[in-house]
């Protein structure tokens, strides 16, 4: 691809003096990095419309701020592309989200620019607030801004740091970047709120506004601060109050045009010369720019990469969504409760068959888990389908209102494990550790489709807390497999002097391995409560255990294991992800890295199996 | 002592009896459920202040509502004492927070009338919204009410709740109790806004009020709810609308004397019969009744039981936060950060030493810990205080925020490990679990003061994420404990054949167990890293290890310890808390519910040393 001004910009700096030198060039570059996003996230998978949607927002903070002694926080992260090429990594973004390639969330590691790591949403306001207090005690005066979606603003935490924002009256600014939907469509009040003045005013000239006040002005930049600081009444009015954000304390601007480069620099001018906190609500358009992304901005949000994606293969959200359907028609109590992926979770079908029964609260997980547990209470059996590593928000929701009343809400686990190019923030390799140490849960894995279905069906049946983790993508149909019965795990190669014991994911990978050493394997389909007969029937025989799981080895499944055979004449060895940042990388590279590949798990068992003197057969080599 | 009427109150229909037979009996009610309340809380220990400041709220309640037909779900819970003497349980109260007694938080377990548990703050108007929807998929037209404090309007979840209850128009009743101070006094913009409202309408007439719209209304009952619907502008005007609750959908009542029965019951009747969500906000005044309670209510919120109580014994929070303020003196970069506990973590000194380097975010947990992070990143050292069992609420930001991104936030672990009469809501049993599974993550656990103190003065200087986890209570004073070292456990009894590893509080029960056996004793100062060198000491001479810990058994430090010795030959027991509720008792007795009390532990190395034929001495018996 051959450009014109953005392969030449290394810095904020270069920006800044290309765009001085040529006032058309902004539209230009704008140009320019809306085709480099959509080439390289069509070839290498990554967000796509929300990308799309900040451009020129992105722009207009680097052309009015001085990043990086002005720190941009960047709301999960996602949309921190632009940002990327204009700070110097343009030539590294063709490796986007590629192994050893850059990021698709700011990287504090990877660039000064990135003021703060991203992923989950919400936690930018916080961040802001944070970096402004340690600004503050040390006299720095530069600026802090948090970029900020609506679909952002219904976590909880936003609205405890606007909060501690309006009370502290420090000078963050807020870009609230709204584009009238989230990941799926803005849910709750506030997002009918703030399509209220949407739709009630839409994209007023935010120009000519501030043109009427300027022209009132004797010179621009400081001594704008000042007289809006003195007519406070007179800025309200014309810079249309939101009742809101002013009642917490913010000055409110907007609505501004956020595809209007221009209108945003002079927002984000009279902002940066604010004494108080400041938020700006800028109106996109998702997508923008790429007509498939703004048509279908949800379709649109995370795209695959085009190359060797099986896509064939029917995902294992979608396999959930279907059983669902079908068990609900069965069942009238059965509900389902998602935070803002009806999409990403498979619940579509769910909510067109059941529009009565489905609830999308937004990006509000711990919400989520209290709302369900509260209809538990009456009877309803809810199933809340979250991807694993946002289910931590909810820890204590999980914890304090599920599993100490002991109330049969169904947790779809989804995305559980290593989770691939989305990177270290997105892994959903904690749950099985967290979930292990609450009472009553029962955490059940599923190594194929068919336990996948079987489970669902089971977990509604046993009227307690459940948790069913699958994985990103895929599992396997498994002809062979075994009905599903509560708290048993199933045999599926005979065990021996070595035994594995796998779980969900992991089991596929095993058993080429069990074969190729003729060893025993067992698909443990229940991490609590565990199968103690299947346990004392391994030990029988086993004088090595491997557990194999795609979660955290510290306090995982497999440390459980060892505890309960810590008093057998048995070494146990885990198998699982080490406690440290998981990079960005394919699935498979991730499992080679963390040493549960298929080729790792079998190097691993030669190596303990040659320590303790068990002699194992290798099918490849047709040695012993 | 000698009641006229509650003593004879078995139920809410009871309730309703007497007081529509005599008009004057409520009243004389309240007077006997304060003096009540004041006798067992001096008694038994518990929460005082609150719960004085509702009890004509909860008269109002079920004099208006039927209770258990009708749902009262208590935010936090700990203000549900007059409820409780009011549904059956007036002798049983005065087993309040005694083992085997009744809980000082609802508990569904205890009581029909006791529609949800609760113990943390923020979650009952999520389980409102569950319940009423449960009942509106069931045909259910029973009324469902929150009774929430301003405290805890600045948790998050009340914020994602509250957006979906006013998304689903389910007629849900929200009734604010502003006493204008959480725990501490209410902080954050919510707060001063709710200020704002007290201060220019203080006391509103509403009994004045509704009568002029009453008298407009043909007959009382159903018709005002069709009324009400119909002139929704003129009620609007009336009722003082409120701008945040308006704009999220409900429908606002306020301010309504939160001591006054007539009116709270008359606006009660007014939003049962609504058919929208509807917030009555009622101001109170916390500990009313009770004049060192008025005045201190802080002093007030929780109260230790009389008897028996060794309060002479400085707390570890005191010594932290003696400790925070020397450390503050040399290093100019400390700074505190609290979610509404500014007295319970001891950090009061903190904060009149240093005001503007201590922030008290309100019941904000999440926000807690990432503007921590925030903080980080800019050269800060921040310290968060918090309580273990709360942390939960920010189990997503220390690993999302603190951990991947190896910033050096300090978490001041409070109340960790059991923590006695206020039950299992609010055990501090988990963080070791989910601690040891984040990256980054050091976890200290001091066993003595002396302890307590270097660890925090280390904790600033490791440059990471730390944690340190201290016990509710005082640690002893231990005169010849060696110098802390980064990483090092310390030998407090030659390891043998059987060596106990213990932690924190749990050391000092260990002591005499481990002099009274003849065994050896290690300190592990460090829960993470752990002391491989100690460790591979311990393994050299030791046929049986025990570890005792006072968190959760499968997951925690003792299974960590474990799974290093999984290859060593040698027997390893894990002795903690279990994967179940642990009900309210003393420590003591909890202790030993737990297994991990002195007796407990001495009984369970004998049963051990006996089946794997080691040899102990008894100090006691004498013999071997």
């Amino acid at each position: 691809m051959k450009f014109h001004y953005i392969d030449k910009i290394k810095s904020p700096d270069e920006l800044k003096r290309i765009c001085r030198d040529n006032e058309s060039a902004k539209e230009a570059i704008a140009d320019e990095l809306r085709k480099y996003i959509i080439d390289v996230v069509t070839k290498n998978g990554g967000h796509l419309a929300s990308n799309l949607g900040v451009i020129e927002i992105t722009l207009a903070l680097h052309l009015t701020f001085c990043s990086p002694r002005d720190s941009i926080v960047f709301d999960v992260g996602h949309q921190c592309y632009a940002h990327k090429i204009l700070t110097g990594r343009f030539s590294e973004f063709e490796t986007l989200r590629k192994k050893d390639g850059i990021s698709g969330f700011p990287k504090r590691t990877e660039s000064e620019h990135d003021a703060f790591n991203t992923g989950h949403s919400g936690t930018s306001v916080s961040a802001a607030l944070g970096i402004a207090r340690a600004k503050a005690l040390c006299g720095d005066k530069s600026k802090t801004v948090a970029l900020i979606g609506d679909g952002s603003m219904t976590s909880g935490m936003v609205f405890e740091a606007l909060d501690d924002v309006g009370q502290s009256g420090l000078p963050i600014i807020i870009v609230l970047n709204d584009n009238s939907m989230a990941i799926s469509k803005t849910v709750g009040a506030l997002g009918s709120h703030l399509s209220r003045m949407r739709t009630s005013r839409k994209y007023i000239n935010f120009k000519a506004r501030t043109n009427d006040v300027l022209r009132k002005v004797p010179k621009v930049g400081e001594p704008i601060a000042k007289f809006l600081e003195k007519c406070k009444n007179l800025v309200k009015y014309i810079f249309v109050p939101n009742v809101i954000f002013e009642n917490m304390g913010l000055t409110y601007i907007g609505t501004v045009d956020g595809h209007d480069i221009n209108a945003l620099t002079r927002a984000l001018q009279i902002a940066g010369n604010s004494e108080r906190p400041v938020i700006i609500h800028a109106v996109t358009r998702k997508g923008k720019g790429y007509p498939p992304a703004e048509n279908d901005a949800e379709k649109y949000h995370g795209v695959s990469a085009a190359s060797g994606a099986k896509k064939s293969a029917v995902s294992n959200s979608k396999v959930v969504g279907e059983k669902l359907v079908q068990l609900a028609k069965e069942n009238e109590k059965i509900v389902a409760i998602t935070a803002a992926m009806p999409s990403g979770t498979g619940l579509i079908p769910f909510s067109e068959t059941y529009p009565e029964r489905f609830f999308d609260v937004g990006i509000a997980e711990q919400h989520a888990v209290t709302v369900a547990a509260g209809m538990a209470t009456h009877g309803i059996l809810p199933f809340v389908a979250v991807y694993s590593t946002f289910f931590q928000r909810a820890y204590d929701q999980i914890l304090h209102d599920v599993c100490l009343q002991n109330l049969p809400v169904v947790l779809g686990v989804d995305r559980a494990g290593l989770v691939g190019d989305d990177g270290e923030t997105h892994h959903g390799v904690y749950d099985i550790a967290y979930l292990l140490t609450m009472p009553n849960m029962c955490i059940m894995s599923p190594s194929c489709m068919y336990e996948l279905r079987e489970m669902l069906e089971l977990a509604f049946r046993i009227k307690r807390p459940v948790a069913v983790r699958y994985s990103r993508g895929s599992l396997p149909e498994r002809e062979d497999a075994k009905p599903v019965v509560f708290g048993r795990w199933e045999t599926l190669r005979t065990p021996g002097q070595i035994t594995i014991i796998a779980t969900g994911r992991m089991v596929d990978i095993c058993i080429p391995v069990a074969d190729n050493l003729g060893i025993g394997l067992v698909n443990a389909r229940f991490i609590n409560p565990v199968d103690y007969e299947a346990i004392s029937h391994i030990c029988r025989s086993a004088k090595i255990v491997f557990t194999v799981e795609d979660g955290i080895t510290v306090s995982g499944f497999g440390a459980r294991i060892t505890q309960l055979l810590s008093d057998k004449d048995v070494h146990v060895y885990n198998l699982g992800v080490p406690s440290k940042p998981v990079p960005h990388a394919s699935v498979a590279q991730q499992d080679e890295l963390c040493g549960i590949s298929g080729t790792a798990v079998l190097r691993k068992i030669k190596e303990k199996a040659a320590l303790h003197g068990v002699y194992v057969y290798d099918s490849e080599s047709g040695k012993i």
